[in-house]
């Protein structure tokens, strides 16, 4: 007997075709472009079907590329606070999650996404569609500017994870997580609401 | 014929054997820990002939995880100038490096250590002791935060080079050379030189 999941999980075939649809979609057209119905088209099962097994299309998203986590359980810790604490937050939230058992899942994306181009490309949608667009949503911060501020954070970020969960360069890979917070908190805030170059 | 390069190529085998008795030197006991005598009695070859064959330790290392650049040659540049531009200088030179013909071997080295235990290891020998000592040496910061201002500044880097290259996160991916300079520059700058946690 499956295991029972809290998820309904249909039947595998058609689940498995909506996925590997799905997959093509938010990697070709990317999350805003790729629709629901065109996933379902391209499974050959009707749109209801997709919300029925699925739910939202950020949760087809994520079941989509096997994230280990949904950001929408760990943002509002980061959001709620001032202004001004957003950064410091935003690194604790990030290694609370890396240095948790959804970690190795995420080494694994990152390995994937290193050698594998779809994997990149679904990668890059989920750190601008699922993390930083909703971070920077509540900030009071000119929106031409939000892409580079993201993506600006995502390259601190994501090397931070490099270095202490692939690389494993020292200190950094072992540091305690405050040593981590107080280090980079301040260049995530700057990243986020600080003067950036025209 | 094969074509000529300005290093003497010594028989094949041989060279294969000096480097493939150095990377598991360097990857098992780290740069510092590995000799030339060990590797030499390791490849059944008298140490006279490893360094014929290339050169010094640290040129040995390069060869033997084909390193894209030798950062002796990009350093000095970085080096030369005020202790307030290191962090501009050091981001500028690390995007030369990375948006000229080295970068797609560069990609590949970073592949390879996101999947390779071993490669990962070379890495960070390579980070270690061919790049950050070499420029923190020069600062004058508490030795003691030497590792972890080390770390960071690679934490930073490897990220960048993640999201332009890798992962091509826009507009990090195909933003001008100098916005990144003028948006990482003082991130490094505080890695570096500034006030860290203790």
């Amino acid at each position: 007997m499956a295991r029972r999941t809290g998820r309904r999980p249909g039947k595998p075939e058609t689940r498995e075709a909506i996925l590997a649809a799905a997959r093509t979609a938010f990697a070709e057209r990317g999350f805003d472009a790729a629709s629901i119905r065109a996933i379902a088209a391209a499974a050959d099962v009707d749109p209801a079907l997709v919300h029925h097994y699925f739910g939202s299309k950020d949760q087809l998203f994520l079941a989509a590329m096997e994230a280990p986590i949904d950001p929408r359980e760990v943002l509002p810790k980061v959001l709620a606070g001032d202004r001004e604490g957003i950064g410091e937050r935003l690194v604790r939230a990030f290694l609370g999650v890396w240095d948790s058992p959804a970690g190795a899942a995420g080494v694994g994306l990152l390995r994937s996404a290193v050698s594998n181009e779809w994997t990149a490309r679904l990668l890059r949608e989920f750190l601008t569609t699922q993390v930083l667009r909703r971070v920077l949503d509540q900030l009071e911060v000119d929106p031409a500017e939000l892409p580079l501020r993201g993506s600006l954070v995502a390259s601190q970020l994501m090397g931070l994870a490099m270095m202490r969960h692939v690389v494993r360069l020292e200190p950094v890979a072992s540091a305690a997580p405050e040593t981590l917070v107080a280090a980079i908190g301040p260049t995530v805030q700057r990243y986020l609401t600080g003067d950036l170059p025209a």
